[in-house]
């Protein structure tokens, strides 16, 4: 089954967040029920009979498909977050921006040693973010089961930097 | 049926954000596939058989829960973002913080006029984000149909400043 019909209900932004960049806009996929039910039955079909056992989404909008996957798989739920956003001790990973850094974080007890943890974002892009997620899962002596994205920006080349990891996306852009 | 045995799945951080606040963690319970599953069960079998075209979450953690329950009660979702966030036009709602004031957002387009929208938070405390997130649908023309919530701290009596709607807490702290 393909799932490149979806691109119809994802909208693009031109210049946002600046100029030259077409932001993709899931917010029109995900108020369209029948766009957010198939979006999801696409990551779920990739992952239902993949060894699981935690769920891990990267803030903000990969909580809206990674939540709704762990429960669809039976898994819990690991939220990695910004800095100053978990209220117990943390690990955290730096990720480069385009001028500087910034860092996710995730609960020092939220993975134990050789849990099977899927990673899942709502887009993958430069591959920066989801790359620091997959360094946080094996810090905590934890194994990367996957990555699952809803957006991969192909021509970004993410996926060389996640080289390592089994990479899903639901669907693809191959340029903007 | 009774929730009430989630508590022992909830994390208390005393002193978190600050002196004197005890930060209820439901990190813990996320992680809990059983915890996680009953708490999501508690609002998909609360609204069941609630007319909802919309789920509409808070950011960030809002959104775990908000996600499942819209793929669950076959509803389109909306995020509410902090501002900053939405790249298309939006409408934005004030609410106090102890010290100033943020923001609510959420797209112009969201919702149509007369649309049923449930809101989704992990936590009602003061009912600041809740009742600013309320305005923000109504302003749009749509109808809240409920607010649900996992947590409510009722001793800070934020159900009284959502007295217009109906709200649903899967489980309740009396006193801290």
């Amino acid at each position: 089954m393909t799932y490149e019909s979806l691109k119809a209900s994802i909208r693009d932004i031109p210049d946002y967040p600046k100029p030259g960049i077409v932001f993709k806009d899931i917010t029109t996929l995900l108020k369209d029920k029948s766009a957010f039910r198939m979006a999801q039955q696409a990551l779920t079909e990739r992952y239902r009979s993949v060894p699981v056992d935690l769920v891990a989404a990267v803030e903000a909008r990969g909580f809206i498909f990674g939540g709704a996957l762990a429960l669809t798989l039976g898994c819990g739920f690991i939220p990695l977050r910004k800095p100053g956003k978990l209220p117990a001790e943390s690990l955290s990973e730096p990720y480069a921006l385009e001028y500087g850094t910034d860092e996710i974080h995730m609960h020092r007890d939220a993975v134990l040693r050789d849990q099977r943890v899927l990673l899942i974002d709502d887009l993958l892009a430069t591959g920066g973010t989801l790359s620091a997620a997959a360094r946080l899962v094996e810090k905590a002596g934890g194994v990367v089961a996957g990555i699952g994205v809803v957006i991969e920006l192909a021509f970004l080349e993410g996926r060389h930097r996640l080289r390592d990891y089994d990479v899903f996306a639901v669907v693809t852009y191959d340029s903007e």
